[in-house]
């Protein structure tokens, strides 16, 4: 099925914006950018007085966690895992993790998010999301050592082995995966060395949280004695293929480390306010050639999903962490949502250009919040927001059109969301 | 004509919620809140699946920047202001400063804020948009003395003064005034000697910008040798029905004055972070007793004008800026949107309660992305956003239902805004 995105205006890779119409082939890819007029496709979507947009890549995240939006704000990092999310966590069930994969789904795809990282358990369930929801994401189950005996450590290591090996591919190829350890201060040295290894000579990426706090810096170095950066490498966990998550608190030699190991870094910034880990030097990671993507992380910790909300976020605490107005401009947060995002979880999106598969937002410019319009870019960074994307299309299919989601049956997904949060709250408490 | 919202919860001034129905005589007051099933009215207004809040208070803003919104983005708050603010400004006729204020109007309404705070100029323009928006403002002409001769300069406050006279109860006395001087950096001390006095004496409120970044308080203290808080309290501008925008570089001794005096401060965390300006420390001020309201600032350093992002930033930066996560939690973010600023901006709206004005905001909480519903004062602050505002109601009268505005034709002001919009931009250039 053929497709022609027609009488709009697109964003190209190199971040300028003109007219043109986008045509995508039977194999899910865009063929054509241009003045397409004369050429016909079995489907259109209108894009009058819109902007086409890679669909957005929200590239760090637990999705399920969409059951806990709202439960327990207005808590430290620790406090809040420890008293209030993972005792709900710990009694979830694949069907909530499904239903909460769900919901996420629906707001991602309303919000023009086509492509995301998860890392969560149940990992299972969160793929059969993605692909009843059509859209793209690289999972993984998330291994936390801390706590465990070394058998349960192991398991959970061999689980997010498996998982990675047994997802990989599924959904027609839009799932790929990794593997998670959580973080460097919360999985023990002897299954890092043990298991890292394994998972490269996999050819499976890794992904975990880094630097997110200074307490988590401080654990480190008080049993190893050096900076997570040199600690992560030592241990090989800083490859080309590796993306970590919010890298808050990064030295200069940091910095220069995951420059020169191609590590790419996901910038949280809704999630680093709200839990007040501090604010991410998001322009001299770029400065120092850092490949830097936007994540939401949970729900919990944001509360929504919505990437809109991470590139304006993004653009202003960057400016506030250099103290300088022009760190981190509108292009560049748009930048980071698109092509960080892909380049980071290394998938061939975030870019509209002939042979990318059709990965695409369409976002109405009409608003009176978007007018007048001196430059567009800036107001995909700072004015628009989710509820202005009118079509998303993934791997070529249509998944809202209108904002009318096609692939997930909002009502349902909404009401059994409700109905398994509330009951995972009770049993946990 | 009389008016029942029925059907839905109530937020109620303790920031509570409750099941309720509000009704609304026809003096547009609340003349009853509760189950009201049994009561009629001449109009009614389906609340069900939503929450009934406070009209939005904006307490600080220029309302005709809209026209400049993503003019200019990423540039240092002065090179920004002399480079591309202000030539612009410089041939603003009236017909555009009514065009730019429409069109916030418009936003505004969209985005549930019922009471908005101006400080510009052709104020007469300001006043006849809100007048035909059906919105209520306090409105006044902000007196710049730098770079003037003391006759132009005076001739500014006498303006100030006469445009606070002139409209003062206009607009069915939706509209009030104040006198608005800058900033204490950008009006030389004997012109404040003078005319500060006067406006007291006439029993204007004063409104000004108030340490928004370190280098306005480094000019004072060049000049006077005080901090601005010492000195504009000599000078008699701290008063209780004073209200001061940004406080962000606010020193103890400052957040005591300011307590003191009753001199309530309107936090604009968006514009604060895009410009780089700072952090305020909303905490230490709300725990000091300063009155603390919310304020978008101008479009062009935000870049709109929902307030529904203001409560999200204010929650978000108030815990950076603590370095504690418990920090301004969602209630008082809430607050400072709705009672904070009505308290700043000495009106009676702002909480719902029989005998106020009717000004209100139904929110609808039933979207994918404020789903599950754990809290619904958390969903205002961290995951509401102005498209889910359903109707707006101000002094009795529906503004918008069902989000179909009835008060200003929408797609005129947005083609007049962007028309006139770029006609400046190239006069100016």
């Amino acid at each position: 099925m053929t497709l022609l995105v027609t009488g709009g205006r697109v964003l190209r890779p190199d971040m300028s914006v003109e007219r043109a119409d986008v045509r995508v082939g039977e194999d899910g890819r865009i063929d054509a950018v241009g003045d397409l007029a004369d050429r016909n496709a079995d489907r259109t979507l209108d894009a009058s007085g819109s902007l086409v947009v890679p669909g957005l890549v929200n590239a760090h995240g637990h999705a399920a966690m969409t059951l806990l939006r709202g439960y327990a704000d207005d808590k430290p990092l620790d406090a809040w895992l420890q008293e209030d999310i993972w005792p709900v966590e710990g009694v979830l069930e694949p069907a909530d993790v499904a239903a909460g994969a769900r919901l996420a789904a629906v707001e991602m795809i309303r919000s023009g998010t086509t492509t995301f990282a998860d890392m969560y358990f149940h990992v299972g369930d969160v793929a059969d999301a993605v692909a009843d929801a059509g859209l793209r994401a690289r999972i993984g189950h998330g291994v936390v050592t801390l706590g465990k005996d070394a058998e349960a450590a192991r398991d959970d290591f061999e689980t997010s082995l498996a998982v990675a090996r047994e997802y990989d591919g599924a959904a027609d190829g839009r799932i790929t995966t990794a593997v998670m350890p959580h973080a460097p201060h919360t999985v023990g040295t002897e299954f890092l060395e043990t298991f890292v290894p394994r998972a490269q000579e996999a050819g499976v990426p890794l992904h975990f949280h880094f630097n997110e706090t200074p307490a988590y810096a401080e654990e480190i170095a008080a049993e190893a004695d050096v900076r997570p950066g040199a600690y992560a490498d030592d241990l090989g966990l800083l490859a080309d293929d590796t993306w970590v998550a919010h890298g808050v608190h990064v030295t200069d030699d940091e910095i220069d480390l995951l420059a020169e190991r191609g590590t790419a870094v996901v910038h949280c910034p809704a999630s680093n306010m709200k839990l007040a880990s501090g604010m991410a030097p998001v322009q001299r990671l770029r400065d120092a050639g850092v490949t830097v993507a936007l994540g939401t992380d949970g729900a919990a910790s944001n509360n929504d999903l919505d990437l809109f909300d991470e590139m304006r976020d993004a653009a202003m605490l960057g400016k506030l962490a250099a103290d300088d107005a022009s760190a981190v401009p509108a292009e560049a947060a748009v930048e980071m949502a698109t092509q960080g995002g892909a380049d980071a979880l290394g998938l061939p999106v975030g870019r509209i250009e002939a042979g990318a598969p059709a990965d695409l937002a369409v976002v109405d410019l009409s608003g009176p919040h978007l007018t007048p319009e001196h430059d567009p870019v800036s107001h995909l960074a700072y004015a628009a927001r989710g509820s202005d994307v009118r079509h998303t299309v993934c791997d070529g299919r249509v998944l809202m059109r209108d904002r009318e989601l096609l692939t997930l049956d909002v009502d349902a997904v909404k009401r059994e969301a409700e109905r398994r949060a509330r009951a995972a709250v009770e049993r946990a408490a």
